[in-house]
């Protein structure tokens, strides 16, 4: 009887193939596939000594190299692409065999195909992977979602291939159906709000502290040693620091500032719009992306009046006060991105532990940082957390940070320096603190001017004001 | 031979009593019809000696006595009800029939209703209709959509029992298919957003400025008469005024601070998300009522440390500061509203006229102010303007606020009391006038660990450093 592969991997460019090479590196016998032999051909030619593979030529003889349940890993376009792929191999299988997309599709999909192919016999197991290239290579974070049944089978070879924290793989069942691609969508929302608050501190430093580039890579290399220990801000100091060989300039400076996105940033603000959380500092990253990359607009409004920033407007503190602006701001876009997976875990039923998620994110993907431990602990403290900022150390670091990170936000918005990441965390903070918020007004004109009714803060029931009659009362709605 | 009915409704709740009534009123005979008859007959009963209607017990009855081509207005809940209603009516018309959808349907409901009615020869006209109830009966401001074709013969009708500003009616083609309830929600996504900064600059006159409720009616009484002139500026005053009868508590204390909504501020910045338009002046308000709306975090976050504001920190100028913040964050909103629209224009080729839009929310609607003047005469100047930021009127009015509006942004965050529509319009501000922005370091951070590439500002083409390698040489990509 020949060898058969205990996973196969169908879709062969970069993602599929260092993939497919992780699992073979780590003795698991893999199968391949590709749309066009010749990449498959390719993968055995130049990487065929990391492991065992079974290249296949037509889909049935990949199916057939595969040992039973077998596990099929899917790697190619979101969309249309999927379904097709889905389409070719469901016939193919046999009932309990697992299809396991580890594109970036949207969980709503995922759900879709989840119940689908579940009606046929079949798992699927949408699986969110985070850190590129490399990390499908070298050990990515991995957040598979589908159901239990699946994971006791499959999980164990994702694991294997994971990232790892002292042993503990960044990789665990996330929850059913759409729930892993649901969470690997919030983990990139998160990434947006990371990079935006990364680059205010940078623009602030830099024009109101009148900081070179390359001082703020030591800025910033300096943090990486503290709390804000983390890969987004290690490589942002790396990319500070890197001179243009052509003009000799600083690169951030030859770099076009139109920024670019792929979807997930938006993706993620419109889920939370569905499901009534404000994310906020998402919303404020995706926006300003979009700003910037309206060349059009920018180059009409380039002359508006305001104020020139003045370097040295900040302070001697500056610096001080940025870390402590960017740390509590980071600490809201995290807690908003967090709240956001516990309300769609309870609209889904998909019983989401938040402190798994944290993690799973501690290696292997963009937002790996050290703070992710914080959040992990102030989980297993309180599992019903209603939100992390009122966990001890959060609150804490909130509390010391807020006096700089008020200073800091007033001073972009007299300087004229545009920080709408600072300023909105900011503002989601006062507000979610305040005893009292003018929403009672907006009740109240809503009431006037389209009779939608008021609760009281002293009775039960809606209450409308019948605004039109001279005396104004009020009745039970 | 019977008299014949120029018009239709079905659908006889307030909103479609009150536009039949409008409609007879206006001399045009109005066939009835409701899923219970019941609801018909007290029409008539009661408001009968209004006009001529021609109560229908059946749809077939109701069809029959409409003249041709008929047109039909649909005024149930959006969804499934229209569509019932559709299919119950779309068998019974002939060619070149009208249905016309007045609910709040979402506009890609409408673009498919639109083109499946269009294949059976029937003109379906998607209609924003904005004033609520009071509107519908004295003179709303309408925004058909569907084909120029059926504008011929319905536009009169509907111009009739708009709103009239100066003999101007409140009412025009907006666009072809679903550009009508397209420009509606929009309509409805700047109310939020106007409403979110009338609350702030309530919650700071009071928090900061030590006002009582009633002083701040006051201020808001004056402000009516200025540049600021509008109804919800109106109301806010009316509603800040009011006593609470059964405590004597001002009004706006007795309610409780949990802002409702009802999904079209939500449904405008999801479609901008997938244009692509920066509106985070109606993101942070639909954001700020969901977090007012969540009582359990609130109630969890109530003790987190922060300044509490001090009456009188705002200075002597601080009304006229707040007059000044509010009136320029009011034109960021806007302008983000208006750049929405012409968006979507673009995207789905509605050819739409902004200045036109202005003109017919000048009456009848919510957001009806003097202010929409100036846009309709910044549109007649310049139709193809980038962003109304750059009209001359809108860039001296915004010139001439900001000193205040930067002093408002940073006081509200010194005193903790927050405005994230206040700042998140400065920071769209600020940002949008920049010369260079923190964006290019984003795709620094992009092209460093997932290899995205970025342009440079001297050279065509896409570039990608090779950051792995010891000497992170540039090559084209």
């Amino acid at each position: 009887m020949t060898e058969k592969a205990q996973i196969g991997v169908t879709g062969l460019a970069v993602m599929g193939r260092n993939l497919a090479r992780n699992f073979a590196r780590h003795g698991h016998t893999v199968a391949l596939h590709n749309r066009t032999y010749r990449r498959t051909k390719e993968l055995v030619e130049e990487f065929g000594s990391e492991g065992t593979f079974l290249p296949a030529e037509t889909a049935e003889q990949f199916v057939a190299s595969l040992e039973r349940p077998r596990r099929v890993v899917i790697m190619v376009k979101a969309g249309k692409p999927t379904d097709d792929v889905i389409e070719e191999f469901a016939p193919l299988l046999d009932e309990g065999d697992m299809l396991i997309d580890a594109g970036n599709a949207h969980f709503a999909d995922t759900r879709r195909r989840e119940a689908a192919l579940r009606e046929r016999g079949l798992h699927f197991v949408g699986t969110g992977v985070s850190g590129g290239e490399e990390g499908a290579l070298h050990g990515p974070s991995i957040m598979p979602g589908g159901s239990a049944e699946s994971y006791v089978s499959l999980g164990p070879l994702l694991e294997d291939i994971a990232a790892k924290v002292d042993g503990v793989p960044c990789c665990t069942h996330v929850g059913p159906d759409g729930a892993g691609h649901f969470v690997k969508m919030v983990h990139n929302g998160i990434e947006y709000a990371d990079m935006q608050l990364i680059a205010e501190a940078y623009d602030i430093l830099r024009r109101a502290g009148g900081h070179e580039p390359a001082e703020i890579a030591q800025i910033f290399q300096g943090w990486n040693s503290g709390r804000l220990g983390s890969y987004l801000i290690e490589i942002t100091a790396e990319v500070l620091r890197q001179n243009d060989a052509k003009t000799g300039h600083p690169f951030v400076d030859v770099v076009l500032d139109q920024a670019e996105q792929k979807g997930t940033g938006r993706w993620t603000v419109q889920a939370a719009l569905d499901l009534g959380v404000p994310v906020s500092g998402i919303a404020e990253a995706v926006f300003a992306r979009a700003l910037s990359g309206d060349p059009d607009t920018r180059a009409a409004a380039a002359g508006l009046p305001g104020p020139a920033p003045q370097a040295g407007a900040g302070g001697t503190d500056l610096q001080a006060d940025v870390e402590q602006a960017l740390f509590a701001s980071k600490i809201v876009a995290y807690a908003q991105g967090f709240q956001q997976i516990q309300a769609a875990s309870t609209e889904y039923g998909w019983d989401i532990d938040p402190g798994a998620m944290a993690t799973i994110w501690r290696d292997g993907c963009i937002i790996r940082a050290k703070f992710l431990d914080y959040i992990k602990q102030a989980y297993d403290k309180q599992p019903g957390l209603a939100t992390l900022l009122v966990d001890d150390y959060f609150q804490e670091a909130v509390g010391g940070a807020q006096d700089a990170w008020r200073r800091v936000v007033a001073l972009a918005a007299q300087q004229g320096i545009a920080a709408p990441g600072f300023a909105s965390a900011l503002a989601y903070y006062d507000g979610l603190r305040a005893q009292r918020l003018p929403a009672a007004l907006i009740q109240g004109q809503r009431d006037f001017f389209g009779a939608h009714t008021y609760r009281r803060v002293d009775a039960d029931g809606s209450f409308h004001t019948l605004w039109a009659t001279d005396d104004r009362g009020e009745v039970s709605a």
